[in-house]
């Protein structure tokens, strides 16, 4: 069956980001149409009523499907051909047991963690309640990962990429952006596991197609806490200077 | 391979009632035990210190695996031989992009219907953005099942039941055991559609096996209004009567 894919997304949103790393480590072939969201282009809200980002138009020969939802999507994409991000019984059928266990790391750690980012983001005087939170939220991922193993290492005694690898990235990559921002959050908190997982995954050649200058991590919170930030827009150099005061 | 099931649930709990529903449609045997909420007993907190519910506990050959969320215990269930609740490719493998396409109905309309649930329980006195908010989630459901047909029905132009719809039905449940209690929530809302589907997926063996008396949703709502509730205890009768004030 045919199918033909239309991958809607910005470079800097972090879900979109998500997919696109899951794609490529698939080798998929997407049309990948990036999206302003400062100004949604009449065609992408012609496609997409909902507006949601990212999104994925799949074309078969006997239908037309608009999905959303970065999981959703990189569950969609793990079932093509391709290298396995969830592992696999010997007859090469998803083992459901250990995918449940990865999404229970994915329901509990890797939301947890995606709630820590918006709390820095949005968050330039965060109280004890938060900064508790988020230094505990980051030791559950360090107990995860001892020396940058895969995710799925001590739930699976196997130190072997998954795909909760792959959702917990670009949320990552900003932690590892701000490190040095001297923000309140970061103090007394050790990255060491951390940082060893962020170096090793990202020699993987899915991840250097599609990663970003952190700078630009650093450049779009410093828009946010400026009241200068309406959205993601295009290009994503917007990103590689601060804003102009 | 032998494969050991231990469910951890209390039979009013909505989340594992999705379980019950699910496991009894699949015809998967487990030894179920019923975990009082209001005392957890020792050896509870012990199979599983995080103390969450429902959990199912799996084990294997070579494995002992604690689960728990009702979603990722139902999708493993779903991998289990018996009758199919995702749709299938000719070849039995699951058809992912159906499969994806009822994931965003739960994780769009059936979530908002699971705040829709919460807010009625806690909430005596709603405000018009509460209100307003539970008429378009109701709505939004009528839509997706045109004269009681199943949830994946007008995405997929099929009217065969799926795990959407035993996800939906604790909470269903609920709105129907609500519907005539003079609730300002339901003042011109049309459930005609929730409750056809209602009537028609309860002749299901596997809904008849474990639903309770509507009348114990009405009266646990009683306790949790009268702050007489401290978590579900057991067993489920103490639930056919009011409080006692």
């Amino acid at each position: 069956m045919s199918i033909q894919l239309e991958l809607f997304i910005h470079p800097m949103c972090p879900f979109a980001q998500r997919v696109l790393y899951v794609m490529a480590y698939k080798g998929i072939q997407c049309q990948i149409k990036e999206i302003d969201l400062v100004k949604k282009p009449d065609w992408f809200l012609e496609v997409n009523p909902k507006g949601l980002m990212p999104a994925l138009k799949v074309t078969t020969s006997n239908r037309v499907c608009l999905l959303h939802d970065s999981i959703v999507i990189s569950e969609y994409f793990e079932s093509f051909p391709g290298p396995y991000l969830y592992p696999r019984l010997t007859n090469d059928v998803v083992d459901s047991l250990e995918k449940a266990v990865l999404d229970i790391i994915m329901s509990t750690s890797i939301d947890a963690l995606k709630r820590q980012i918006g709390q820095i983001y949005y968050n330039a005087t965060p109280n004890d309640r938060e900064l508790g939170y988020f230094r505990r939220t980051i030791a559950v991922v360090e107990d995860l990962i001892p020396d940058g193993k895969y995710f799925g290492f001590k739930a699976l005694g196997k130190d072997e990429i998954t795909l909760i690898d792959l959702l917990a990235l670009p949320l990552i990559e900003r932690i590892v952006a701000f490190k040095d921002l001297g923000l309140p959050y970061y103090q007394g908190v050790n990255l060491q596991n951390i940082l060893s997982w962020y170096s090793r995954i990202r020699q993987l050649p899915c991840v250097k197609a599609y990663e970003m200058p952190l700078i630009r991590y650093v450049n779009l919170r410093k828009y946010m806490q400026s009241n200068k930030y309406e959205g993601l827009s295009l290009p994503a150099s917007n990103y590689d200077s601060p804003p102009k005061i």
